[in-house]
């Protein structure tokens, strides 16, 4: 039999409660051999975006075949589905509240995207407020052990987008958002370094209203205290301050605004 | 050979010290073929009503055979016993400070109690102030490895109970706490819905002072920002704000009142 | 074959971001085999006393034969080194910032030392501010299935050391520092019980200007509220005040001062 899948979490449920436990319990009470690694539960409480990034940044780097379960799931207990998703050889179970849609457009599109609606896959008693330990993690179990992926339900023909989550570039303006801010208080942007055609520096780039002068390629190309854009290692470009906070220098939130204007236009 | 237990871990540790990882490297190091998982480390330093609510609202999620180690341990340095329990095909070890006492019972209560005396099986070299790493977690790894339960220690005849954690429930009134917040802002009570007999709305429901209105099943029983009551995930009345957070509207903290009265008494 | 060695992390990257998962899930995805735990993700950004003073109290509980990743790495972008060495049996990634230095000095000194420099041994897309994830985590994952070590570099003649670690005793005064402060309040020193030659008592120990009076083994030594100095768990003399926080009554944060003086001097 082929190795058994790996399952990586990620889920706002935080570690202080035993929400994030018991859905790693619930794996491995249902696939003892399946290995479930977390990837993280600090997600903001709903914050859709958020889980969206977190997704982006972190599949390219667990072998395809991974089975990834995303619990950030603010309407839980309304009509909202829960998608089950296949995209370049990954596997992506959550809600159908937008956050899977990033991910899955960068792989290219689903190759095959259903409803999760087999109740025989489902814990047979099942809470009405959470759904991850409920559906979601025990079909993520059958899925990692190997099941056909057509046994969740049935297909359907599109998922719930996450308008805004990718700038609008065009005719030498890019606008876009902060995506994201670190424990280092890097402020990472949703524009990549493809939207900003040209030689780096061609472009006047404000971040939460701030213009950025310095483009390099890591901290050590300024001085410790100056503020300097370039490209993150998850591939967005970012704006950091050596040995200090971009956050609290600019200052800057998930959502505020980053505008790239080339110059001469 | 049976497949190795899993172990399941519950500290007050935290997870920016060491003390969470020492924990598993020990169980690792003794038994390399057994999992650890961790199913919190953020329960309230010396919080023994939220460490007994922890095991009581994962244990029903793990596989039977899994090793349950609870470290909140406020009295460690004292004579307090360290105890070894079985229930219901699960093994608990812990302080016999009542942390044990509720998810034993709620399990129908101990099969096999004792005192974890074998010195054999503990760290040769004891630390007078970490007993959950120089006691209790070589003997979990022990056991993990299936080791006789009796080789921990001799039967003792009951274990330290936890005052409070159940309501008192009689005559058409219900007087219990908040056993926990969560992440949410969900506030769980330790009422079960069995204890309120009678249809939903037919009792008076006052948390931390505040008379709850709405009954409901899921948060889409209401508009968002209302307060709703409902038998919450773990078995529980919680009551929460769509949308929001009930701990911050009530407000309320664990260990509040919680009172329900029926109508007409 | 052998059993794959344990992967031990530590890192600054707290578990709010997805750094700490993808650092887990690189290692996963080169070497499925291997099993990766979490000593602890919660070390303050960039501060690598803390990280040296982590390993040195995680180290002596893993099995000797773990490799363990350090990713305490603020000069990530400059020209440091990064590591690898052999100490008693166990084996160390990191940078050359002198995160390293306290514990393979106590373990003896390095049997083997090699700055890594094979780009082989590493993901061939290198960012060039996440080294963890793209030159230290594969180089770990390839040690953890059993390369050969000379394969990471060239030896080279030392590392850089971590000054003020260390404290300077002689003549019968011991000056030495705050090494961490935990999540219960406990002061932690850098002074070891050997360090103060003679019967418990007999020197006068101030911490963070402080003068500490009682001496003692465990928390039960001294009445609740009461300060205490006892050698703690890791090793090092500490500082508890029982049912309270050390830190806040002292007040005493990382770095401040620690002095004894043995009396009569």
């Amino acid at each position: 039999m082929a190795r058994p899948r790996l399952v990586a979490l990620y889920t706002d449920f935080g570690t202080s409660d035993v929400y994030a436990g018991v859905l790693r319990g619930t794996v491995k009470s249902m696939a003892p051999e399946v290995e479930a690694i977390d990837v993280t539960h600090g997600i903001e409480p709903g914050d859709v975006f958020a889980a969206a990034f977190a997704l982006l940044s972190a599949v390219p780097f667990l072998p395809r075949g991974t089975v990834h379960l995303c619990v950030v799931d603010p309407g839980v207990g309304t009509s909202r589905r829960v998608l089950a998703v296949r995209a370049a050889g990954h596997t992506f179970v959550g809600p159908d509240n937008g956050v899977l849609a990033p991910v899955v457009e960068a792989l290219g599109g689903p190759t095959d995207l259903r409803e999760v609606t087999n109740e025989r896959l489902m814990r047979k008693r099942r809470s009405a407020t959470f759904h991850g330990r409920d559906v979601m993690a025990p079909v993520v179990a059958h899925l990692a052990r190997g099941i056909d992926f057509a046994n969740v339900g049935d297909e359907v023909a599109g998922m719930v987008p996450l308008p805004g989550f990718t700038p609008h570039v065009a005719d030498g303006r890019a606008a876009g958002r902060v995506l994201h801010v670190d424990r280092f208080g890097n402020v990472i942007t949703n524009l990549l370094p493809g939207d900003l055609a040209g030689p780096a520096g061609s472009w006047d780039l404000r971040v939460a209203g701030r213009g950025i002068e310095r483009w390099g390629t890591t901290f050590a190309d300024v001085a410790p205290g100056e503020l300097l854009v370039y490209p993150g290692s998850v591939g967005f470009l970012e704006v950091a301050v050596r040995d200090g906070s971009a956050a609290r220098e600019l200052p800057a939130r998930p959502g505020d605004p980053v505008d790239a204007t080339r110059r001469g236009v």
